[in-house]
């Protein structure tokens, strides 16, 4: 009966039901008018997500989400010749794949509302920080992701985004308008701590709401109990259950 | 493809996304294993859940909730000749709903993990509080839930659980095994708070993993990332998406 909303992703779209997650408020914020599925795979890339696409979004669904994020790039842009080069996909490969994305989708559902998000920045310093806590003497001296090549990536998302004509949502320009964004919106250089998760959410529900997927012009799924007559329940409930 | 866990009750079930809260808690230690559904209605009670029950579990279905939370009372012991008065519900009959809904879920399908949840215990101070910082001097002066008569009705839900044979969590007696829990995990005397929140998350998973539906015993929907091979990512693929 509710619409879905999908979050497909890395994992920062996975770890977007933790406390204070962008996942969760989105939930929240459309609780008893859409249900908001999470789809996020941790260090995933958008090679490997092409191998889900079909079993995520099957052609001739009964009812596709009307409304899809597409998250990915923070490991696509894990540097070649880095640790991390095993999740590496080239910038014209990244394009491509999220162009075949887009198009599967738009097959399943001409009208469903697509969000192209770009990764979020990376602090280097940050990333560093985090390998030699978790590592010790074993970290990686030489980054394996840089904000430059991630803002690559992200310049990529959102020109596709433009040509293909749905909507994309900045985030690696967008959180570096803030000062201290490296502590402020990332825990570990790359993940999202809760006010960065606050970012997220923000941008997402302006996009929605653009386009009209707004939750407070939305009917709720059932009465709400303000409507129900204590002594004659059956009234509220006559349109829609009876 | 991955199962369904549903969570339906009132409004401690409806904001159960919020930041710490316990629905969320369950979507991200289930994410890559299963979906949690949130079906919360705030205000209502088990009369008025009735009208919804067959349209939120349809007969018929061909992918069932694997487990459903019920997760009212609260509002059913608003107290007769209260200011909340529209809500309550006799115990009697909240027994009785309960019934029917359980036994609507089993015959939707015999082998859901179904969990009955008491209403929390009631903090009146607290709740006069909020109802004279919310209200000013309009506010009640006589409480409309009182926490024994709140503790009837947790009485009754258990009762009812152990006669169907299915599970339930007494959190109106969970919760006052603890110092202070009044503030603690009450934030206007019954509404939760994130510590609240955190003791029905870990109550719900220990009835869930007694039951085998342990979230580290499940298998991830997709390969983890750290099974894919770089230079044949096809490989890990294989078995469930080629």
């Amino acid at each position: 009966m509710r619409p879905n909303i999908l979050l497909f992703g890395d994992s920062i779209t996975q770890e977007s039901f933790r406390s204070g997650g962008w996942g969760a408020s989105l939930a929240d914020a459309y609780s008893r008018k859409a249900d908001v599925v999470l789809r996020g795979y941790g260090g995933y890339n958008t090679r490997w997500a092409l191998f889900l696409l079909h079993h995520l979004f099957p052609l001739g669904l009964t009812k596709p989400p009307v409304a899809t994020t597409i998250f990915f790039g923070a490991n696509d842009a894990a540097l070649a010749g880095g640790t991390s080069e095993r999740q590496h996909v080239p910038v014209e490969e990244y394009k491509e794949n999220l162009r075949k994305i887009v198009r599967h989708l738009k097959e399943c559902s001409p009208t469903m509302l697509i969000v192209l998000i770009t990764p979020p920045p990376i602090d280097e310093e940050g990333r560093m920080e985090y390998a030699r806590e978790t590592y010790g003497e074993k970290a990686m001296t030489l980054p394996e992701r840089t904000n430059e090549t991630t803002g690559v990536y992200a310049k990529g998302c959102v020109e596709l985004a433009r040509e293909l004509g749905v909507r994309s949502i900045n985030l690696w320009s967008k959180m570096q308008e803030t000062d201290g964004w490296q502590k402020k919106y990332l825990r570990d250089g790359l993940h999202l701590t809760a006010e960065g998760n606050a970012v997220v959410f923000e941008e997402v529900v302006k996009v929605f709401k653009e386009a009209w997927l707004d939750a407070s012009e939305m009917p709720y799924d059932f009465p709400h109990h303000s409507e129900i007559d204590g002594k004659n329940p059956e009234k509220a409930f006559q349109q829609k259950c009876l």
